[in-house]
């Protein structure tokens, strides 16, 4: 008899539907771009659909399915099982997501806060594997964070902990989306890296209109973070001052984490670290800079393993968690 | 048959050993100044002695000890039971403070980082009983910070949790004694305080010299946290300015807490909270600034209540967590 689960990633571009081994391996995976505007009740259908499918294609009558796990972005109502009103979803706004998943599949559901979700995956299959509290950080289009502490999800009173996206570096920055100031999403997400390159060649002022940034992208409405990481890779020094400063601030909240959390290990995940040591050397510098001797040292400050698969891994992992192995 | 703990409280001032029940009243309490330069051996003997002469005068026949709680100064190296160096307590290295109280009485014997203690105090005893989630702050000459998880002290990977009074709150601040730049300590303790405000008041630069702050000291040199606090009480406008930067920056430090954590209570206790809600004010205005709305509006933001048995019930309280009741 084998056991699998399913693990189920909701994103604000795309769902994947995954059918996991106990042991973290990925049988098949299933990704399609997300019904977004109003579509949560679509989502759910084609999940259970995806999932059925799954389950008529690999699962043999002795195997057993352990139960669904769910990652899908905050705020949630962890304890009900809803998704609340996730910025970028519109319409998805108080959504009974396991009970609408439980009435037709009778198995065990889990949903988690997306960050929550692959920093146990990390924890139980990536780069912190074992460690007894660990710090997840996804840094790509927006920030998101989960704390594991014993080797469990620490959710916080109101399931709002590690929710460092938003948490002020500059205490004298501008106002953020979240209605606060200065917070680490507004300096170190994707987006910011490339608003603040495009801003760095703007050709009104005549500024750094010799960086690579401007001659990759062609014009400045295509400036990426991608474009950025190349431009830096060939050694322009624009690009590398803009991947700096998102470095220096996301390693001021890292030294934070530290400072208060004093975790075993740190894991980067999100497209903003495939740029790598461009990226991490700077960021340690800044952690290093910003935190105590011992447990900055003691403390093992690691890119993401899981990669593509850290959404469906990481969902699954809600599940493995809790099951004997 | 009655059940006690002895509480002891090693500070870089005082030394406290209390008699303690299991419901968190102090039977009696013997307070000396601690023998500090070197004077950890004498400190240990009289500490012996106390403990004895105590059990002598009110522990009868039936009664039970359960143990021995030591709330002391970090560094520590928590599992060995050993005082690391604490800055101010010179001579103090690497001293086996359990192993050679148990060597002279036979009880269990539980040490902590005093910060940790007093914070699981407030738990089971003080303003956040109960609460599952909590960080205490201890606001005085310098600043300590305890975190409690699921009850239980958290204290990280290398025992260096909560060590929030070097938690970094100016990213471009002038250097710390800690080696690090722009700590919370250097911005919100008392000793801070103290400073800003003697600064304010230089005779050299005529500045602010019709402050009730240098009116009610004399000198500059007497100027005190309290002498601050009596300026504030009066009206006095520079002396509000110093509380409300110190709390500012406090309550920065407070808010990358609460969006790490979310904890259900934070505590502030220490002698600077004696100002009350003229430091409370502006520091809960910080916090609120720069804290999403649900997790702050969720968190109870309380003064201590042990006082000045804080740190007797918060040593005993090591061993009370641990007894069952």
């Amino acid at each position: 008899m084998k056991k699998y689960v399913f693990g189920v990633d909701i994103g604000g571009t795309k769902t994947d539907v995954g059918l996991i081994t106990l042991n973290g391996s990925v049988v098949e995976k299933i990704r399609w771009n997300t019904f977004k505007v109003g579509g949560w009740k679509a989502n759910i259908t084609n999940i259970i659909d995806v999932i059925n499918n799954l389950h008529k294609k690999h699962i043999k009558k002795k195997d057993r399915i352990m139960g669904i796990g769910i990652g899908a972005p905050g705020p949630m109502d962890f304890e009900k099982g809803m998704i609340l009103s996730p910025p970028n979803m519109f319409g998805w706004d108080y959504v009974p997501f396991v009970d609408c998943l439980k009435k037709k599949i009778k198995l065990p559901t889990i949903m988690d806060n997306d960050a929550n979700a692959a920093g146990l995956g990390e924890n139980i299959f990536g780069a912190g594997i074992g460690a007894n509290s660990l710090f997840y950080f996804t840094v790509s289009t927006g920030i998101g964070g989960g704390l594991i502490i014993d080797k469990k999800i620490h959710h916080g009173f109101t399931f709002d902990a590690a929710e460092i996206g938003h948490m002020t570096v500059n205490l004298e920055g501008p106002v953020c989306n979240c209605g606060k100031v200065g917070c680490l999403e507004m300096y170190s997400s994707g987006t910011s890296i490339a608003r603040f390159a495009r801003q760095m060649v703007r050709p009104t002022f005549r500024r750094r209109l010799d960086s690579k940034i401007l001659k990759i992208a062609g014009i400045r409405e295509n400036i990426s973070t991608k474009v950025v990481a190349e431009a830096a890779m060939l050694g322009d020094k624009t690009a590398r001052y803009v991947i700096e400063q998102a470095a220096y601030y996301l390693g001021f909240a890292t030294s934070a984490v530290i400072q208060i959390v004093n975790p075993e290990v740190v894991v980067f995940g999100g497209s903003v670290m495939k740029m790598g040591a461009l990226f991490l050397k700077p960021l340690k510098d800044s952690v290093k800079k910003f935190t105590w001797k011992r447990p900055f040292e003691s403390c093992k400050i690691l890119r993401a393993k899981l990669g593509d698969d850290t959404g469906v891994l990481g969902a699954a992992s809600l599940v493995i968690s809790k099951t004997p192995r």
